[in-house]
């Protein structure tokens, strides 16, 4: 049996999502993994070959991208967004789902979204993660991990500002984040038996709470709790420690408090590889780590290192679980 | 006129201070820079060849690390420290000061102290950086940064937990920390037009208040404040890329608004080379960015990089002042 091709949705239609789809395809065409694109075919033709099919069985890709046609409403325009799309966009992301949902396609991978324009078109949630937590019926299971060659990192909180961060961090969360992770490090990335590290919340994890005491209050509860259940963990461990070269050969995934103790070892590591992966989903979903880059959208300029990263770890996943 | 050399200070007689200092002097004392020892000759003895004197000038650094006796109420046990020693821990910080202050040494460089240990002491300052200003007069002035060859870095807030951070943080100490970090760009790293970038608080500098107001509220006022004092100032930038390499190549220093979010991308970048530099002081201090490691004092396994960087930047700094 062939393998499907991954699903790869067209992001916001004035971003550089077909400039990024189209190198991709250029740089997988030979190799793969393959993918098909839900887009606008006329959105994309400018920038490579293209082949219109129904159904992913039909794809080419060594020869054309293979577009499923989701049209736009009106052209888009680089660098200017409009709510007009929106519906658009959004139909891309639903039959990914749907596609993949049925086994025909193997994953989902999508281009940026700008959140701002698809909310003013009405649009009730907060972003990708948790529409697709909402599409697939797991609402409140989803955790985003960022995971590049030299370091995987998941977020207990995550779209909200330092101080709500601080406020709905608590046990349970960082018990689930820790749990998912393990699972997903066994199953999507082949690690028999993962090594978990807990990140403190506080310079040099609260030092005994003398800076602190969500390690205390929180965290540690956390990490019994999960050692009960036979889960590998350690920490909670000074933050600014925890992600040098010596320490990161220590453990599989960092379960980090919020959003920037994440990604700002990630992203300072290796700024263009880094994937944001889905965790707790019934489905396999990657995406870049980067937004829709309006500003520099229709200028040649974007980078598909990232988009063409999360496909091949779409692909590697789904190959995983078989 | 010859330079006179650095004051180096014992640090806990427990920890790697005199080990790392022997180390020191063998990778330095072909080229420089010169520096003598506070310290008890007993506890440098094992590790190098000493030179007892009661003056600086009279140091011989090619051929032996040159000591002003501090004598230890007790000998040392590596790993073991005892608040009976605290008392000569002060002592040789007290005088390198003083040796500073009357220029019979160019700077103080530091070995690491525990904090906890001189506290059962009765020791009522909560670091060196805190008790450096009041020797000097500077109290309230004192600002930490942390440099190594990639990337230098300012927190506004240092040691106190996130959400103590979250309450002192105020327009005016980041006005402060910019001010004190700009002039020392100027003066003591010799870089004329300093370029400061200023990091957000929250995820995405909070998306235009979407996601915290911080940077609404605090920050963004002070760098029009900063600007109105023809200081120049980025910012406020999403803290996740302020630290990828294409970003450091805009800024001369960061200044950062919490103690992880200035720790974490220095420690990760640059394990061993980081540097702690205390700006807004009379005197010049440098200090290894890394503590006291107990862990593995007395067996021969402490790595003096981050001393030999920190006595290399305080002359370095020592010959710009002039």
């Amino acid at each position: 049996m062939n393998t499907p091709p991954l699903a790869l949705t067209m992001g916001d239609p004035a971003g550089i999502g077909a400039e990024i789809t189209a190198k991709a395809w250029n740089a997988l065409r030979a190799t793969g993994p393959a993918f098909i694109a839900l887009a606008d075919p006329d959105a994309l033709a400018p920038y490579a070959p293209i082949q219109i099919i129904t159904h992913p069985s039909e794809a080419r890709f060594t020869q054309a991208i293979p577009v499923i046609p989701t049209p736009l409403a009106h052209p888009a325009t680089p660098g200017k967004p409009t709510p007009e799309n929106a519906a658009a966009t959004i139909a891309s992301i639903e039959r990914a789902v749907r596609l993949t949902q049925t086994n025909q396609t193997a994953a989902i991978v999508t281009n940026p979204i700008a959140k701002s324009v698809l909310q003013e078109a009405g649009f009730p949630h907060p972003g990708h993660t948790e529409f697709l937590a909402h599409l697939t019926g797991a609402s409140g299971q989803e955790i985003m991990m960022l995971a590049s060659p030299m370091l995987r990192v998941v977020p207990v909180t995550i779209h909200v500002s330092l101080r709500k961060a601080l406020d709905h961090l608590t046990t349970q969360a960082i018990i689930q984040a820790a749990r998912t992770t393990h699972r997903a490090l066994i199953t999507d990335f082949g690690i028999p038996t993962p090594r978990l590290a807990i990140a403190g919340l506080n310079p040099h994890a609260g030092e005994s709470g003398r800076m602190g005491t969500e390690e205390q209050t929180l965290i540690q509860p956390a990490i019994n709790a999960l050692r009960a259940e036979e889960i590998y963990v350690t920490g909670p461990h000074p933050p600014d420690t925890l992600f040098t070269e010596t320490a990161r050969k220590t453990y599989d995934a960092a379960i980090c408090m919020y959003h920037d103790q994440a990604l700002i070892p990630l992203k300072t590591l290796d700024m263009n590889g880094g994937v944001n992966v889905t965790l707790g989903l019934p489905i396999i979903r990657t995406s870049p780590d980067h937004g829709t880059a309006f500003d520099i959208a229709g200028r040649n300029l974007a980078d598909p290192a990232s988009l063409i990263a999360a496909l091949r770890l779409a692909a590697e996943i789904a190959a995983r679980r078989g």
